[in-house]
C-alpha cells in the first residue's frame, strides 16, 4: 500500500468550518489561516509532501490549550501540537486537515532547582534556549537532536542525539509532564521524585506518544552538572567493522563515553570537504569523555588503547574547549555538509538502531544495498546506542529516484527489525515509518496501541493519521 | 474509608468453581487448592491481611499462563501474577479470590548477550539466581531490592534498590518484554535495541503496573559491566540535615556514586547491635564506589572532603572486598536488625521519596513525628534518590498501635507529597497505598489510568482491587 493510503484521514469539512469560526472569535490574530503559514506548520523538514492544517492557533497557556482542544473535540477535527517543526518523519502534517497548536509562545522556563538537577519548563523552549538560561548554574540539559527543536515536540518524539549513550534519551530524562487530554482534561503525570512507583508510568507513555495522547503543556526534566573537564578527539580506522568492535569493547569496558560517533568514509569527505578538515578520509570515531581532569585524561588514553588493540589511530585528544568546540560544530554540520555531495538534491534522513553486537554487520549490509542501488548515501551515527542515520540524497524532480530510496529505507527498516533492532532509534514513526510498526511490535503490539488510542481519545481528534496504519486512525 | 473497603472485589463463586474445573483437569498437581498454599501465595511480607487466593497455578510457559488467562477471562475470575511474594504492599493479595499464577517455575535465563550487555530471563528468574548465572561473564544485574525478588515481580512493582541512583530502577533497566494480556494475546513490546521511537513505550506502561495490565512472561534487562574497582565506607554525621547536605553536594558535584545510603540514629544503634559493629553511634551514610582503581579512589576522596565540609567524617573507606561486604551485609540486615529494637514486634515497611533538596526537611518532619507520637521506627533510605524507608515496630495484638501506625503512615505520604514527591519511590501502591494515589496525581490522573485499565482489561480479571480505589476494581 502507498504511503498516502496507510496515513489518509478523512476531512470532517462542517466541523473544521465550525471550529475556525469559533477559535477566530476566541483568539482573534493569534488564529492565522493564511496558506503560507499553514503550510508552515504542516512538514517541512523531509521529502514527505507537505499536508497543511488549515488553521494554526498560537497558544500560550495550559488553559488556551484546552480550550482549543474542547473546541476540536466538540467539532470531531484534529488538533496537532508544533514546536519547531524539525521532526523527520512526517509528525506535524495534518492528512486530514484542522488546528496547528503552536507552542512556540510557551516558551517560558517555569523553575529551576538547582540542588535537585531538574527544572520545569513550557513546551516550546527549545533545547538552546533552555541551555543558555542555564547558563550561570553550572548545570546543563544533555540530550541533543540535531536541531535547535522544542523540549515539548523532543518529548512527543522520544528524540536522543549525541549525548543518549551517557545522558539516556527523553525517555530517561522527563520527570514528569502535565497534558491536555483528549476530552480537555489536565493530567500532571507526576511530581518530581528521581523516582516513583505510584501506579502506571503515564509520563513515559505520553513521552514518545507523538501528540496523539495528549498535548504536553509542561515538562519537568532531570539536568545534569556540567563536567568539571571534558576531553574529545577523532580516532581514525580502516574499516567501519574495526571502529565498531572498538565502540563495543568500549562500552563493556564500562568506559563513561559522553558521545561515541561514526561517520562512514563518505560521511568524513563530505565532512572535510564541508568543514575544511585536515582529518584523514575514512571511517572516523568522534568521542567526548566527561569527568574531572583525571578521569577524562584515564578515558581518553583507555579508549586510545583499545583503539590501537582494533587497528585504529591514533587516537588524537584534546581537552582545550576550542578545538573540541570545533570537531563537534564539524559532526553536527553532517546534515549541510552530505548535502554538498549532490548539490540541488534533497535529503531522505533516516535512522535505525540495533544491539551493538550487530551494528557492524547492519551498517555493512547497507553500505553493500547503498552501492548496489546506485545511491549516494552518507552514514553517520551514535553508535554507542548502536543507533545510525542515513541520508539519501535525491533528485525531488524524479520520482523514480524518491521510490528507489522508499526501498533502500524498507530494507533498511526491515533490517534492522531482522537484527533484532527497531526501525526508529530516534526519530518516530509519524508517517514515514508506519508502514513498519507491526513488523517490530506485531499486530498484538499495535492492537494494545490502538485500544489505549481509542480509550484515551475515542474521537480520534489528537495527531490522527500517525504512528499505525489504518481504518483506527480516520477522525470521524 | 477504611483500606479494605478501598479494595474490595466482589466474589464470583460460580465463575471461581467453574475455572477451578478447568484449570484442575488441565494442570492436574499443579493446580493446587490447599489452605496453607493458598495463605502463602496471598500477602505474607507485611500486616495487611492475607487475602488467598482460591487455587494456584504453577504455569511452566507463555502458552500455559495463556491458558490459564483465557480460562479466568471466560468465566470472570481474577488472575494475580505471584513471583516470590516479598511485596510490601499486598500486591499479590486476591481481595476478591480467583487464582494465582506462581511463575517460579518460569526460571530459565533464557539467553545472554555479553557484547550487548542485555540478557532475557523468564519471570521467574530471582535476582540472586541471575547474578550467579552471570557470574563468569563480568556482567551484573544491579538492581537489588531488600528480597532476593523474582525478576517479573521486580518489574511489575518498578523495584530499585540501593544501586539506583547509578543504575536506575527497573524502569530504566528493562529494554522491552513480553505479557499475556486480559484477552490472552501475547504482546512483545519491543526488541533488543538500546533505544527506541517506535510508538508509544508499552515497556514502560506495563512495568509498575503491578499485574493489572498484563501478565509478564520474559524480559530482556540491560546489565552492567561488573566494576574493576569498588571502594566503599561508612561516614558519620552529627546530624541527618548535615549528611544530607553532603549528599546533595555529592550528586551536584557529578560524582558517580554507585550507592549512598542513610541510616539514622535509631537505624544505627539497631545495626550496631545486631551485626555487632564498632561503628559510631549517630546518622551514617554507608557509600559505594564503582570505577578504575584510579576513579575509585578519587571518588572516595572526594566524598571524604564534601563530609567534611558539612561536618561529617572521618570517612573511613575501603577497596578490600571482605570489608565492603560486612558493611553492606550489615545495611542488608536492617530489617532484622530492626526487628531486634523491640522483640515479638511486627514491621510495617513504608517508603516514600522527595527531591533531594526536601529530604533533611522530610526526615526531621518524620522523625518529630516519630516521637511525637511514641512509635519505634528506625529511618534507612537510598538517599541518592531522595528515598527513604521507615519501619513501624507494632505489637499486631493491638489494634490501637495498628490504627497508629497506618495514621502515621498517611502522614508520611501526605508529607512527602507537599513537598514534590511519591508517596512510594519503590514498592508499589498495592493495597496499602491506594488512598493516596489520588493526591499524586489527582483525579484526573487516576481516571488516565483507569480508562486504560478498562480498556484493555474490561472484566476487570487481572490483580483486581489494586492501586485504585473505588468501583473499577470490582471484578464484574
Amino acid at each position: 500500500m502507498a504511503l498516502s493510503d496507510l496515513n489518509k484521514v478523512e476531512r470532517n469539512e462542517a466541523g473544521i468550518a465550525a471550529v475556525l469560526g469559533v477559535l477566530k472569535q476566541r483568539f482573534g490574530e493569534r488564529l492565522q489561516t493564511g496558506q503560507a503559514i499553514c503550510e508552515q506548520h504542516g512538514h517541512t523538514t523531509t521529502y514527505i509532501p507537505n499536508q497543511a492544517p488549515d488553521g494554526v492557533v498560537f497558544a500560550e497557556s495550559t488553559e488556551e490549550v484546552q480550550e482549543v482542544v474542547r473546541a476540536c473535540a466538540e467539532h470531531r477535527v484534529p488538533v496537532i501540537a508544533f514546536g519547531t517543526g524539525t521532526s523527520l518523519e512526517g509528525a506535524v502534517n495534518a492528512p486530514g486537515g484542522g488546528i496547528s497548536l503552536d507552542t512556540s509562545r510557551m516558551n517560558r522556563v517555569i523553575e529551576v532547582n538547582p540542588q535537585d538537577l531538574d527544572c520545569t519548563v513550557e513546551p516550546g523552549v527549545t533545547r538552546h534556549e533552555l541551555n543558555d538560561y542555564l547558563r550561570d548554574t553550572g548545570l546543563f540539559f544533555p540530550i541533543d537532536p540535531g536541531a535547535n527543536a522544542s523540549l515539548g515536540g523532543m518529548a512527543a518524539t522520544r528524540a536522543s542525539g549525541t549525548n543518549a549513550v551517557r545522558y539516556g534519551t527523553m525517555r530517561e530524562n522527563v520527570l514528569s509532564l502535565t497534558a491536555v487530554m483528549a476530552d480537555g482534561s489536565v493530567v500532571t503525570t507526576g511530581k518530581r521524585a528521581k523516582k516513583s512507583s505510584a501506579g502506571y508510568d503515564l509520563t513515559r507513555l505520553i513521552v514518545g506518544s507523538e501528540g496523539t495522547l495528549g498535548i504536553i503543556t509542561s515538562l519537568t526534566l532531570k539536568l545534569a552538572g556540567i563536567p568539571q573537564a571534558i576531553s574529545g578527539g577523532v580516532c581514525p580506522f580502516p574499516s567501519v567493522e574495526q571502529a565498531c568492535e572498538a565502540v563495543i569493547a568500549t562500552i563493556q569496558m564500562g568506559i563513561p563515553v559522553a558521545r561515541i560517533e561514526l561517520a562512514n568514509a563518505l560521511q568524513m569527505r563530505a565532512l572535510i570537504n564541508y568543514s575544511k578538515l585536515d582529518y584523514p578520509e575514512g571511517p572516523c570515531l568522534f568521542l567526548e569523555f566527561h569527568g574531572s581532569d583525571a578521569s577524562v585524561a584515564e578515558q581518553a588514553e583507555s579508549f586510545g588503547e583499545i583503539a590501537s588493540e582494533f587497528g585504529g589511530g591514533p587516537f588524537i585528544w584534546t581537552s582545550v574547549a576550542e578545538e573540541r568546540n570545533k570537531l563537534w560544530k564539524a559532526r553536527h554540520d553532517a546534515y549541510w555538509a552530505s548535502l554538498t555531495l549532490r548539490p540541488g538534491s534533497r535529503g531522505l534522513s533516516t535512522d535505525v538502531c540495533v544491539p551493538i553486537s550487530r551494528l557492524a554487520e547492519c551498517i555493512a549490509e547497507t553500505e553493500a544495498d547503498i552501492a548496489e542501488m546506485g545511491l549516494i548515501a552518507p552514514i553517520v551515527g551514535h553508535v554507542g546506542d548502536g543507533n545510525f542515520h542515513t541520508m539519501v540524497l535525491m533528485d525531488m524532480d524524479n520520482p523514480k529516484e524518491i521510490e528507489l530510496a522508499e526501498e533502500f529505507c524498507a530494507r533498511l527498516n526491515a533490517r534492522a527489525q531482522r537484527m533484532d533492532g527497531t526501525c526508529t532509534g530516534e526519530h518516530g514513526i509519524g508517517q514515514g515509518k508506519i508502514g513498519f510498526i507491526e513488523g517490530e511490535i506485531g499486530r498484538e503490539g499495535v492492537d494494545v496501541m490502538r485500544t489505549i488510542k481509542a480509550a484515551l481519545d475515542p474521537y480520534n481528534i489528537l495527531n490522527p493519521g500517525k504512528i499505525w496504519p489504518g481504518a483506527g486512525n480516520r477522525a470521524s
